[in-house]
C-alpha cells in the first residue's frame, strides 16, 4: 500500500499477488508482450481466461507463437475507468508454454478473430505485480447522501 | 488488409500508420512497455496525449524513467468493444527520449496518479502498426432494417 497522495486524496496502491489474480479472472482480454533480440517488445491483445491461476489463450501458428513458445514473456490486463479516473493494472511475467492439442479442451477461450487458432499456449505466472488508483474515502452524509 | 476470414464473416485487417496515428490521438491511456536485461517486458499503463505524431507522457523519476530514458521502447493503445466483440490495437516503436523541463509546456496530459510527474517524455514513432478487427458488412433491408 502507497501512501503517497497527491492534493486530490488519490494514492496509487501496490496490489498483492492473489488480489491481482482476482482481477485477472474478470476480465478477458489481455495483452501478451516479448521482446526480441535488442528490439523494443511487441505487445498484442488476445483473448484469454484463466485456470487453476494460469492465463491460457488461442494463437495460430505464426511469428507471435514462435517468438513466444518456451520463453519467459509478459501478460498485461488493465481496467480503466474514464468516468471516475480511475483503474488498475496486473502484469504478470512467466514461460510461455504450448499445450498438447487437446490440453486446451478444459478451458474456454472465446475468439474475436478469425483463424482456427489449433494452439494453445498457458503461461504460469511465476511474478504478478499490480497497482490500482485509489481514490479518496468519501464521508457519507447521515441522511445517506454523499 | 487481410482476406482471412472465418465462419462468421470477421477479418483482422492490417492499418496504415496514418490510420495508426489517427486512433493513437483519440485515447488517452495507453501502455508504455520496455525490456529488461535478459527479463520479459515491463508493461505499464500512462496517461499520454500525442502532439505532431509524437506520444508525450509524464513521469516522476523512478526505475520505469531510468529504464526507458534515451532506449528504443513500444507503446500501446488499444481499443475495445466488448457489445460488438470488436477492436483496434497499435503499436509504435521509438526511442524516449526526455524533455527539458519546460519542453512539455505546449502539451497537456492528463495525471490519474499521484505525483508531481515533472518528467516529460516524448516518443517519436519509427515504426507503427496495427490491427483492427473487421466485422462482415450487413446488407441493410431496403426497409432500412438489418
Amino acid at each position: 500500500m502507497s501512501d503517497e497522495h497527491d492534493t486530490l486524496g488519490r494514492a496509487l496502491d501496490a496490489l498483492g499477488a492473489d488480489e491481482c489474480l482476482e482481477l485477472l479472472a474478470t476480465l478477458s482480454i489481455g495483452r501478451v508482450a516479448w521482446a526480441g533480440n535488442d528490439q523494443p517488445p511487441v505487445v498484442v491483445p488476445v483473448n484469454y481466461a484463466v485456470d487453476e491461476g494460469d492465463i491460457v489463450f488461442r494463437s495460430d501458428p505464426g511469428s507471435k507463437l514462435e517468438a513466444i513458445r518456451g520463453r519467459e514473456v509478459a501478460f498485461q490486463v488493465d481496467f480503466v475507468d474514464p468516468f471516475h479516473r480511475t483503474g488498475w493494472s496486473v502484469l504478470v511475467h512467466g514461460v510461455a508454454r504450448e499445450l498438447a492439442a487437446d490440453g486446451g479442451d478444459a478451458v474456454h477461450v472465446d475468439q474475436w478473430t478469425p483463424g482456427a487458432k489449433a494452439h494453445w499456449v498457458r503461461i504460469t505466472a511465476t511474478v504478478v505485480t499490480g497497482r490500482r488508483i485509489r481514490l479518496p474515502e468519501v464521508e457519507l452524509d447521515p441522511r445517506g447522501y454523499r
